[in-house]
């Protein structure tokens, strides 16, 4: 966790948003800042859920970014480690001390193959999907050549529509060409349905799911067949993981979005019909805004815009007020309907962002907030590692 | 301009996405490239346009975010100085030593005041906008606690429905108090028409424009009336300077996305209802991304999602292909419609992005090619600068 030393020298308002100590009101907008009270009720829940429903948690970094955060999912939540998307934000957790690390995603770049296989040197298990016999080959080679080894999990495209392969027969090809790989461990099957996780109505997500299940008990069941037992069958996400945690076949869960959540994973709907942010999840992630305009009657600017946020699953929504909404979002600015002219010039106020992910990649430093003070800095650590 | 010794010991592929002298097939994707002939033709010939037209161009910061790239439009293109809308943008831009600096957005916040008043310290002309009276004793306090000057645009809200005063008179109120202002000056007019720049016709736009070109010259004669004679009248984007620069009234522009060109710009129409991307101006900017799966035999996978790109503005489109084409984007991936099944796992793929300003904004470097070779690696300097 970032101590005060860690951050000496550095400028407020050029490169850090805030300094510790700080009220909420002198912090420097936009940023990002986390309830850290919301932060770690979330946490803890998901990791009691987890617990009880034996099911490990490797909780999604690729939503966060943060070797802080990950760490306060692992002390705090239980998590097993982490899962992320790129070859760049596994080297951020390995060298920040996370021990147990699956790229969930392909590796096909030689330059990238080499560095994912230089990865357990760090200590760190490192784990990477395979949706093509051809890449195995590489990934070995790799391994060989550090003295390493890399487990694989056989990606299956259970209805995301992005990688992974769709029948057994080439979840059961790939899986005993990893077996017979040195270098290679056949670890187990990836298989999350990204697709689903944002349908409004849980019935429908669970018919999605349903499909998904079936697909992954059928591979394994061929595996098995073949002698060939995955250890670990990995995914679910925020709107998924009580379909796999009660399925009999998954024993992984991959969830992200929880612990901040955002206004697109906010609106789904629960077993009884009740969005997921009003009791499932609390809002922990908020841009920070501050009116800096109001030149007209009926509408202020506030200073969060597209290099603040992503808007590609909507726009943010101003969190505890019904009295004023965000409807614009450009370049540096964000048009809030004031119709009552309610809003002051520097008055502060909580965005919650459409979608978290790509939002938290465009900020540099999380400020965690309670009782009002700013209680710490966590860096993105791995923000702009796309490679 | 970054030379090698700049970049010694940062790793190609966590730090850095090229080396310098690699070929383009080894660069690490996702990031940006730049074709340098491209971009150095636009620039010069913008410039050329500005010069002919006895324009001061002030090329606009907020879209590239990057010292090296302004200082080329300097350099080759004659450009008087840089726009940007952040003061920790302003001060990126000091720091590297550019000498004519505008914040063209309203400065409210006392610490972001404070250090606005502290840039002159750099021997730079700072100029920033106001369209609050109540705004003027703040800025004239601090400049007069650090012994500067600030000079003064009143924004005029000619359209884009942002910042800025509609009437005149309030043009003349706010002018007033800042040349009454000690520290202050009264230097001239910002009217930018943001609303318009993209809309797809050349006579559509015109008319807004027109309108805009009125309200600023309602605006100068009142204030000449006053005896407060603008010495600067700035606005223009890259879908409108052609109006700015006949309209007898501006004598500054603030083009910024001419530089680079991107998918949604690419797609409006010049006079002779040409899309202005074939023609008038060349795509210099490109995401770079690798197939990463070829799973599905109609789809490729691509490494280029929502964390390389901003998608406010639509999809990117694949530059110089018609064969293939990328139709979905999500975090980490983008789905590449391949009917044909041509694209090949590792082959490499120039995206031209929806929208620049954000896209460049997620990003750390562009990597600059020419002849085939990286040639330069510029820091997008003001990256992540929001506050």
């Amino acid at each position: 966790m970032t101590k005060q030393e860690d951050i000496a020298g550095l400028e407020v308002g050029y490169d850090i948003p805030a300094a510790i100590g700080m009220s909420i009101d002198e912090i420097q907008t936009p940023c990002l800042i986390l309830d850290l009270d919301a932060l770690e009720r979330n946490v803890k829940k998901m990791g009691d859920y987890a617990k009880a429903h034996g099911m490990r948690h490797r909780s999604h970094g690729k939503m966060h970014k943060s070797v802080d955060v990950q760490l306060l999912q692992q002390k705090l939540g239980g998590a097993v480690g982490v899962c992320c998307q790129k070859v760049s934000e596994a080297e951020v957790f390995a060298r920040g001390g996370i021990k147990d690390i699956l790229v969930s995603n392909q590796v096909r770049d030689p330059a990238k193959i080499d560095r994912l296989a230089r990865l357990p040197k760090y200590g760190a298990r490192v784990i990477v999907c395979v949706d093509d016999v051809a890449n195995v080959a590489d990934l070995s080679a790799a391994a060989q050549k550090h003295g390493t080894t890399l487990e694989c999990f056989v990606e299956i495209d259970c209805g995301a529509g992005r990688c992974g392969v769709t029948t057994s027969e080439a979840v059961v090809e790939i899986a005993k060409a990893i077996d017979a790989a040195p270098g290679l461990k056949f670890t187990g099957i990836q298989a999350y349905q990204g697709a689903m996780q944002h349908m409004d109505s849980y019935e429908d997500r669970k018919a999605k799911l349903d499909a998904a299940i079936a697909q992954v008990k059928d591979a394994v069941a061929a595996l098995e067949k073949e002698g060939l037992r995955p250890e670990l069958v990995s995914g679910g996400g925020t709107g998924s993981y009580y379909f796999e945690s009660n399925s009999g076949v998954y024993n992984e869960l991959q969830c992200g979005s929880y612990a901040f959540m955002d206004a697109d994973y906010g609106r789904i709907h629960d077993k009884d019909g009740n969005r997921i942010d009003h009791g499932e999840w609390e809002n922990s992630l908020f841009i920070l805004t501050s009116v800096m305009s109001h030149a007209k009657a009926d509408k202020a600017i506030c200073d969060a815009g597209l290099k603040a946020q992503s808007v590609d699953s909507g726009l943010p929504f101003i969190y505890g007020r019904d009295d004023v909404k965000y409807i614009k979002c450009s370049d540096e600015h964000g048009v809030i309907e004031d119709k009552g002219g309610v809003l002051k010039v520097n008055e502060k106020l909580k965005l919650v962002p459409g979608h978290c992910d790509p939002t938290c990649n465009v900020h540099d430093w999380y400020v965690g907030v309670r009782g009002g003070k700013v209680e710490t800095l966590w860096p993105v650590s791995a923000r702009g590692k796309a490679y």
